[in-house]
């Protein structure tokens, strides 16, 4: 399942790796973010439980081995590397940060130790999962915690990359803190409460205005929410407080938000509709909505759509996958790179949070006193380590620990200083000792 | 397949739409790109085929119907509308500028004529497929452009928005003029050409370069690339000549890529390694490509991932789906937009393609003497129309369609004037009149 979704060297390599009898050697591969995107101050780890799902269902189908037999890039493979895809399956061990927790560059995600062939197929998959994710988990935590307390909801799956995305979109958002999500295939699949009610193509297909509002109301009953701004939002406003019937609120899609949210607020609340919500939706951001709340707008819900599904200001992530360790015939080797711009840290770690700081040290110190590790076994030896964590599992998570960090951290722009990583003595140590063997 | 994949109000105004009666009600809606995305005097539609194939397969499961009942907001719904879900299909047409082809802001690239509810319910999906496909064939169509004729490989999975976005931006980045892709699965389902040969963990994982570039010359022969820079890009280069063995070439992936790439065409040359080429990878878009070559870098081939997998300099699409035309019991209604920022043009379109321009007119002018209408049939009454091209005509379609567009309007940056788009006479007269009706 989904064993071709990933770079075709990947799969030369472990072509490679057979042929050249090393299906034995155990590698560990690090997943870590190299480094913040711009204006980030923390990430939202997220896409964990799509990476273990896939690790544990890898497999090979015969279409698949077939159309790699005839690639040219495999006419110098043995027949015994086909058998073997054949009976694929990942046997090794994953740790991972839980999904929701607040991560920092430079820290592993995700490890993977396993033999070398099955650690080096999953890369392309597990950066592309993992990576997104966390990257639209932590674009919708900025935008919950620029709203001020206020419900922000996730709207973007026409504008995600693909309607795939929008699927992974919707529950990174959730996990970063969104109320729901307009994508129902996402709710269903993640029991994430979904929301919706109508378009400005509802409001057209009816003769008058007030029929569309009249009709949308029989449906919907008191969570009708009326979109009212097709013709003139102040109208549209009149509209729904004269038709008398319960309501959930209005939603606003264009316009000066500010004062068509003030003059809208006034026209319920002197239509007698003073629990009538608004909502706010049309090309929102953070950094808008940062701008609404202080400008007093009214406005009880965000809709979020393009912004969000695709983080739109930082629409990549720099996460990597890194080889740290290989046990071979030749014994265990520590590997690194010391270039300039893309230097790693050898050796399988473990990440140890402090009250104040993060500590990244080797995997064998842990338990670290008074600190928490974050890695925690996901999959050993191929199997599950235990049930994951729901979506909303992990959003709690993301809210608890996002209250427990320095309140600065949380704005939208850079906090200097960032939060305090640290490398442990141990660690530093063994990156000196691999230098100095180069 | 698929039915739950959409924005939850489509569903609620199906509902509606099916509580009303307005089943027998036929619209239209038109599938395009409100404005050009920055720097862009061009785009190239993709998507097409993946939108029909939705379309076609377009079905309600039980377990799908099952969870809308559940949900609050169908609450009121009468059981005939879950008893229409159960044997929905689209029934309506389709029409479609062909994958490849050129297209501005403002043109239909879809138009959908059905039954409202079928018409409603797809929208969500094929602005984000059609959206995101156009958008990265734009940028790969960009990047080939920059290259002046050498080889572009798309290697952007690994930070795709999702794996599956991976594959379609594979798709669309092949269709906009890249050679091939790293994405295996796009490979086999789409027929498209597949590179790749070794990362720096394979090198990583042997005791020496030397070994490790022997290794893969064993494996791959002379489709051989060596990526020359884990340790010491020069030293890497001798290294591959040392060898002795036929190869196709070097990949470079960081450092000064000028420098680097004279200092190992020099080693190759000197070594009689005259036919090696140099591919270049790291971090690449299409100004850094036209740099590349207008300093004279001995670059035979780019592989570029994240930006381009992203559009990252434009990772969103205005594209937007609107009703134009609506048949209810009241007669044929033409609908539009007249807000500023956010006008629409009423009634069904078609473009027509001139040799020097393009006008906008409706449906019924076709023909137009002397142009290409480029909206064509794709679904008639729910059934497909011809066979839809592949990726691999498509990508003819759009080398050739570029061709023959004005040289500025190939250039990385703005055009001015940019491509001449028309209003016909016919269509100018109805958003008049549907305006003054207003």
């Amino acid at each position: 399942m989904n064993a071709l979704l990933t770079d075709l060297y990947q799969l030369t390599m472990a072509a490679g790796y057979w042929s050249a009898g090393k299906t034995q050697e155990i590698a560990t591969f690090e997943l870590f973010v190299r480094r913040m995107p711009p204006h980030r101050n923390y990430l939202i780890a997220a896409g964990l439980a799509q990476a273990a799902e896939y690790l544990l269902g890898l497999r090979f189908e015969e279409e698949e081995i077939r159309y790699l037999r005839e690639l040219p890039q495999f006419r110098r493979v043995g027949a015994g590397f086909f058998e073997m895809l054949r009976s694929f399956r990942f046997t090794g061990d994953v740790f991972a940060v839980p999904e929701g927790t607040p991560v920092f560059a430079g820290e592993p995600l995700l490890v993977v130790r396993a033999p070398i062939i099955e650690a080096q197929i999953p890369e392309t998959y597990l950066l592309s999962m993992v990576g997104f994710q966390t990257m639209i988990a932590t674009k919708a935590a900025r935008m919950v915690d620029a709203s001020g307390g206020r419900a922000v909801i996730e709207f973007g799956t026409r504008r995600a990359h693909s309607p795939q995305a929008g699927v992974y979109a919707a529950r990174a958002a959730y996990i970063g803190g969104c109320e729901g999500t307009s994508n129902v295939l996402a709710g269903m699949k993640y029991g994430i409460p979904v929301f919706g009610t109508a378009a400005h193509s509802w409001v057209q297909s009816f003769a008058s205005e007030r029929e569309a509002f009249e009709r949308l109301q029989e449906l919907l009953g008191p969570g009708t929410t009326y979109l009212i701004d097709t013709y003139d939002t102040l109208e549209g406003a009149r509209q729904a407080v004269a038709l008398g019937r319960p309501f959930w609120g209005v939603r606003l899609d264009s316009g000066n938000l500010v004062e068509l949210s003030k003059a809208v607020r006034r026209i319920l609340d002197e239509g007698g509709c003073r629990e009538a919500k608004i909502m706010a939706t049309g090309d929102l951001n953070e950094y808008k909505i940062l701008e609404l709340v202080a400008a007093g707008a009214p406005i009880d819900a965000f809709g979020v759509g393009t912004e969000l599904a695709t983080s739109h200001d930082a629409p990549s992530h720099g996460a990597v996958y890194k080889l740290v360790e290989h046990w071979s015939p030749l014994g265990r080797r520590y590997t690194a790179k010391f270039s300039q711009d893309k230097a790693t840290l050898p050796g399988a770690k473990q990440v140890f949070r402090f009250a104040d700081r993060d500590v990244i040290g080797r995997a064998h110190e842990c338990p670290m006193e008074g600190a928490e590790a974050l890695l925690r076994p996901v999959i050993v030896k191929g199997e599950p380590a235990c049930p994951l964590p729901s979506a909303g599992e992990a959003r709690r998570r993301a809210r608890q620990a996002l209250e427990a960090l320095p309140k600065k951290l949380r704005s939208l722009f850079e906090a200097d200083p960032p939060y305090r990583i640290e490398l442990s003595d141990e660690l530093i140590q063994l990156a000196e000792e691999v230098r100095a063997r180069r």
